[in-house]
């Protein structure tokens, strides 16, 4: 039923991308910028600022053009992370800057952003509230550019504590969730404690969602996951997972290493599951995701609010 | 007399850029950020925007935010390009990318991307026109990116044209002018035929620099230019100057070749002297300006007025 949903509103999405960015001259770029985008994925943000916009008793009919924006922010930040992070697959598809170099993947980032800003400028709403939007979007790309930083930062770190690996987290994944939540909200026409509500809750179900993506990094096939399985423990990303297990004095032979085979991949993993490591970064998934559904206590009851609170135990029950 | 007018606001600019784009936590990211901003630059756009303001009657000084976000932008790109150009000094200094890494350079700039965005929507004047600002920055972002993705396919083309050149040298640099001098307009409360001209003002007198910086490249000294001399040869740039060489048969044979010595690179600029190339560009570059100047029409006289013709004199009188 949710599913369902859910599906609608990720069609209306997709369907949105195709008409708000054109593949236009020069070719190349709007081919590189849309090649990401049009590889799916399951549109999570968007829909959540829709059903959010919902939630508070509008029509989200006219506010795809603000979901668009967000997911566009969202890849704009995938591309240029898998130039950072040297990743050469996304989505199951070889990444942007295996296609076009990483000058192309540079500027299809940088221009999706500008994008989703010009999408966002147009979305249909009162001057005041979009340029709400605006600023708050602004305010979480950089926020964003912050959690990267302290992402790549923890790889060369000796150590890294779980109260670090917790701001980074809010910072890189938490935030988008969070503003998706807050422009449905205000665009919406939602008042303050509202919008502080649905803020908590898209930022503390997007770090859930996090630790849960860290979570499926070790325990879903390859085909499934889209990309490499044990990617993070090759990178040696300070995942919480690895943050507990080290504590216990457990590190994985290939934690870093770059390069290792199935066989030692597989061993890692085993290790860490002994370690309690992935059942403990499973409990506190779960445990974000309940504080920021008490957060929306703030809402009346809805439909849509039911389905906010369906989407949240999604975002760390689902298998991808 | 202009020179000082200029200085003056310069330094407005500088000042309020320590002030809005403070160093915080974390410190490496905003020190990355910083770095190229803070080795100066004249800051023409942010200046333009200021002085369009003023021309349209308006008091500039709260417009700072603004002019600093057009600031940001133009950093931005610069650091991205640097990446892209593989250019390791800039005014001077090491780029972002030799002293941070490629990865600190792409946050660096994304970091200023959205900081431009932050800022701007914070300036002190009707949110209708803030709103406006937000969409033609983001407008001309996207421009900028079209602009430097065709300047790349160039560097690969077989023979460029004088008309694709001009397309790109307007997207790459023009419309940034165009939106800078629109921009103070907007804010200044200036009417459709105001804003047009001030917009054709700030993008054709744009493409002259370009021009004239291209002249630069092979007419200043390295100490002066803050980069290699010739550079734009040696990276096999298809600038206005060696798309007339080129048309007239001359083609120095270190074009395209990534190093040279100092002799052979005085050799190559010797030999498009000689086909008067460098003549030719400089002629076109005073010409754009010269229409530019003239799309000021629409203004009445005023002394601001007076300050932008000067600045448009200076954009390719200017011996750095």
């Amino acid at each position: 039923m949710s599913d369902e949903e859910l599906r609608k509103r990720a069609i209306m999405v997709s369907e949105a991308i195709g008409r708000l960015l054109p593949v236009v001259r020069p070719e190349g770029l709007y081919d590189a910028a849309r090649h990401l985008v049009d590889a799916g994925g399951k549109r999570l943000r968007p829909s959540l600022l829709l059903i959010a916009a919902e939630a508070v008793g509008a029509d989200s009919t006219p506010l795809v053009p603000a979901a668009v924006s967000i997911e566009l922010v969202h890849n704009f930040t995938l591309i240029h992370d898998d130039i950072m992070d040297n990743a050469s697959l996304r989505r199951g598809r070889p990444s942007v800057h295996v296609i076009w170099g990483e000058s192309g993947a540079i500027l299809a980032g940088d221009t999706l952003y500008s994008k989703a800003f010009q999408i966002l400028a147009a979305t249909p709403a009162h001057h005041e509230r979009v340029l709400g939007c605006m600023e708050m979007l602004a305010k979480t790309c950089t926020a964003i550019c912050e959690g990267q930083w302290l992402d790549l930062d923890f790889e060369k770190a000796e150590q890294v504590d779980e109260g670090q690996y917790m701001e980074m987290i809010e910072k890189k994944t938490g935030v988008l969730y969070g503003a998706s939540a807050w422009m449905g909200g205000m665009l919406g026409g939602a008042d303050q404690e509202q919008l502080h509500g649905l803020e908590e809750f898209g930022r503390l179900t997007g770090m859930g969602f996090q630790i849960h993506d860290d979570v499926l990094d070790m325990t879903v096939s390859e085909n499934v996951l889209g990309k490499r399985v044990g990617g993070d423990i090759l990178e040696g990303k300070k995942t919480l997972i690895m943050i507990d297990a080290l504590s216990k004095g457990v590190c994985p032979e290939i934690f870093g290493r770059g390069e290792a085979s199935d066989e030692q991949i597989r061993e890692a993993i085993v290790s860490l599951r002994r370690s309690g490591s992935i059942d403990y970064a499973r409990r506190r998934s779960e445990e974000l995701v309940s504080r920021g559904k008490d957060a929306l206590d703030v809402l009346d009851e809805s439909p849509a609010k039911a389905l906010l609170l369906e989407l949240a135990d999604y975002m760390i029950r689902r298998g991808y």
